[in-house]
């Protein structure tokens, strides 16, 4: 048997930019991603699939608010439409996985769980929200929905609009890890995690979900340490992370140990809410478990070219 | 270890007809419900739920419908809308769980796994579509997405437009079903075949979803006969079947063997779209294994009082 490895899947290996997110053009992206992915299954690698969800949730939001206006449905709080998001994207995944299989011939179970992640009640990120979520709305009715719900709006800065900003909290514990673990073990591709997981708080026993979003590439790396994974790979939309990103030295960095990643971190060289926390994410997983994480896309995975974070 | 167990959740154990659906409604019937299937787990019976999605489907399908007028946002097929349901609902059964079991200090896992289940492509019901489903519409509006997309639109009986109607094929696999004996087997509470299960059909190999319902009772049933279970209930809003319902001789059924059942089928007794669809599951059920099936509310799962389906 293979490596133990996890895999968080970026939303552009979902849905592009440029796409307006017709199921054609999300399974044709999820069916690329999985020919990628392929790499790992002809290894006899045991996989564990986290994913983001950022155009889907959107999407979802926009939804409800619309279903809401035209039909009067009620919206729904944000770790409902995350779970439904979770529903639809692993089915997305299972089809791809079970299209690129039948063509090499391997067969293989596609698993996906719906997966809440437990935060801490009292994670300071709930009093600082910034993750901004959802419909773009006139400052009057941001006002009007701010007053009504108590949730914070932010002015967009490329002057889109108002938007609901949620906090982005620390997750804790992955419900259900232990199965993830034994399904992954037993050879079956395992889809977790999606979205960051549905974010809950746990009070005195009883389960309650919050407006929140987890980051999933933190979301995938805890999950990665608590099974003990043997890697975990960070798939994105750029081959490498580079340092002077888009200026005249930038450079690309192939091999690099968490203290050099530190000094860039702490130098500002990637963006923060998209680079910074996936170079944490994977920082977090090697010094957790002194085993290497990699930073790239589906081309960097298939020619082994992305950047590697060892200790 | 008590028996193995697959209960069928009817719509209306997660939204009530005179509820709008509000989250917070939602969480709480599933609350109750959750309340009546501890009945089961205080046994260290072996659960295994699968449920109906008529209302939230739809409610998805309208909010697809009012995010492509009001957005712009590519509506979504049926398989996909399913598959949000499949995320959503699990999300709710779980915290409906974790909920009722910290309150009895039990703790087992919850384990929802998004679920395709094969039909036939060649299934004669894809020449007849007779489940309406989604938004309403006038004349104009039907004919036009009709000849449009080459799906069917019919008039509802009760006049309020006319809607998509789907095929509603009959389930012949149920993806992953090995592990969800095994998950059970292990004590965990496995969530499946939400909705009837994301309909798919096979062709050389490729999976591809498909513009169709499955009968939640017969996916369900479909299920427990895989599995091999000991025990198949459908939960539904009724205490108990009926014969001569809503008349003056009208019966309950308690104690009911499979030929009493096809016999009073043949009658006519009991209503497509409603009954009749649970007891033909039912029996399928009990056909298959030897085993006894039940059908009833959650009040007659506590009283064990309930119709039950016998050789």
């Amino acid at each position: 048997m293979g490596k133990l490895v996890v895999v968080a899947l970026g939303g552009n290996a979902l849905l592009r930019s440029n796409q307006k997110g017709t199921f054609q053009e999300q399974l044709q992206n999820v069916e690329e991603t999985c020919e990628a992915l392929m790499e790992f299954v002809k290894n006899d690698d045991r996989l564990v699939i986290g994913h983001g969800n950022g155009p889907q949730v959107g999407n979802v939001m926009l939804q409800h608010e619309a279903g809401h206006k035209t039909f009067g449905l009620p919206a729904m709080p944000m770790d409902y439409c995350v779970s439904e998001t979770q529903g639809s994207i692993g089915y997305l995944i299972g089809m791809g996985f079970h299209r690129v299989m039948a063509k090499a011939g391997v067969n293989k179970n596609v698993v996906t769980m719906v997966t809440e992640v437990v935060v801490d009640k009292n994670d300071p990120m709930f009093g600082n929200p910034t993750k901004p979520v959802g419909p773009y709305y006139t400052k009057e009715e941001a006002d009007a929905l701010a007053a009504a719900t108590g949730t914070r709006y932010n002015e967009d800065p490329r002057g889109r609009g108002w938007r609901k900003v949620v906090p982005s909290p620390k997750p804790l514990r992955i419900e259900n890890i232990d199965i993830v673990r034994q399904l992954a073990d037993n050879g079956n591709i395992v889809v977790t995690v999606g979205g960051g997981g549905i974010p809950v708080v746990v009070d005195n026993g009883i389960v309650t979900g919050v407006e929140a979003v987890i980051d999933k590439d933190l979301a995938s790396s805890l999950a990665a340490v608590q099974i003990n994974a043997d890697a975990f790979y960070i798939l994105t939309d750029v081959p490498q992370v580079y340092v002077n990103f888009k200026k005249e030295n930038q450079k690309a960095l192939s091999d690099v140990t968490v203290d050099e990643m530190k000094h860039y971190l702490a130098e500002g060289q990637f963006t923060e809410g998209s680079m910074a926390p996936k170079v944490r994410a994977a920082i977090a997983f090697v010094e957790a478990t002194g085993k290497e994480a990699f930073i790239t896309d589906a081309q960097g995975l298939v020619s082994k070219t992305g950047t590697k974070i060892r200790r």
